[in-house]
């Protein structure tokens, strides 16, 4: 059932495992947090996760909702490793993963009919560096070559119904720019939340939720501390990670 | 030397004292914080501190500087509140306080020659309610009687040449109109702190620093915690307040 390098890694938070390959694709904090930080409906769906990886967001949220859960993966490869840890897990009848550029999606999920969208983007542009030494899934994943971060918001408000929520997981110095484009596309942010790697250092992270046609009004929630003075996780992460002590 | 209901408190950290009253004006937590949060030059100056209230920001900074410092207070109760409390601490050298409408005080300033410019301005709009049961001093020190939002952030830019920092803290809930209106004068946002009442609990106010003509590009520095989970101040608030223990 693994292909290659894959492993076969647990979510231990949430009973379940999935398929993972260091060279290929494997989960980042960012999206255990996006699964946390979105508002999750226990019944009516569908969820969809724009970006989906190897599945992690449709995976982690499952536990939390008997909706059903859609991912949109571009990857070949990355949808054929969701695909196996969805079934691995016996979560077919709930999770659907669609191969698809995010770009060509609306009309197959259609138009201002759905209230819950959530997108872990690549967050780099083309023009940056750094790009020369990674293979062509890791490109794919990090960087803007098939969406950029316009095309994720601009395809998750044309999704949404009026008081759909879109939820983002990015870096903070696109924050304005991701509010600007919100706001473009009738998405009032409503909650950010900054991530800090420890209690004395910059957010490097920050989580934003949109309400479509929401009024203006933004929350800023209790800041996420990932990791304590010992460099060990914080409780805050850890109970996301591996569940309540 | 104390004038109806006024006390003397001490600003143990700095080892000064001010002259409050609580019908009049007693500073905040908020005062502190962007005393702390602003960056003071060591010696170049001047420093200007506008809607200066009792004068408590140019006396906490006092202790961190040899610049001069000018205070700007349109109330002439707190402009005598405050030349009282930097004669007692013997700081007439350093410190002046100008009884002025900080819409007129640019002239006097001089536009684009400073370089350092804070402020703490009213809070609420004249249309909020809660302001009946206030007297006349506390509700222009709260409310935007004699200078809006717009009127601080403009007065600061206008004071400011190239490169020049102004600093101001605010209310969450007008952070992205404090940033549209920065921009709109030419101040470029560079960093942001938001304040957390606990640890738990949504930010309630936010630091924010923008340069003149500067380059975009924000940092979002850890936040403030002000009180522990037993309702006491935090350290970090308490190192503010009373000095490093």
């Amino acid at each position: 059932m693994l292909v290659g390098d894959e492993r076969l890694d647990h979510l231990l938070a949430e009973g379940l495992r999935i398929i993972q390959s260091p060279s290929v694709f494997s989960f980042s904090l960012d999206a255990v947090l996006l699964a946390r930080f979105a508002y999750i409906p226990y019944q009516k769906g569908p969820i969809i996760d724009l970006c989906s990886g190897n599945g992690i967001i449709p995976l982690l949220i499952s536990s939390r909702t008997k909706a059903p859960i859609i991912g949109v993966e571009i990857q070949e490869r990355l949808v054929d490793m969701a695909r196996r840890s969805v079934a691995y897990n016996d979560l077919t009848t709930q999770i659907e993963i669609l191969q698809y550029d995010l770009r060509d999606v609306v009309p197959l999920l259609g138009r201002e009919k759905n209230s819950f969208v959530m997108c872990n983007p690549p967050y780099f542009a083309l023009d940056t560096t750094a790009i020369k030494n990674e293979n062509e899934h890791l490109r794919i994943a990090r960087h803007e070559v098939h969406c950029t971060l316009r095309d994720c918001i601009q395809v998750s408000a044309k999704l949404l119904k009026q008081g759909g929520k879109a939820s983002f997981v990015h870096r903070p110095e696109r924050l304005l720019e991701i509010i600007d484009i919100m706001r473009e596309y009738g998405l009032e942010p409503k909650r950010i939340q900054f991530v800090h790697p420890r209690v004395e250092r910059e957010a490097n992270t920050i989580l934003i939720e949109g309400v479509k046609g929401g009024k203006p009004g933004i929350k800023y929630l209790p800041p996420i501390i990932v990791q304590n003075e010992d460099g060990e996780y914080s409780k805050q992460v850890r109970e996301l990670l591996y569940g309540k002590e």
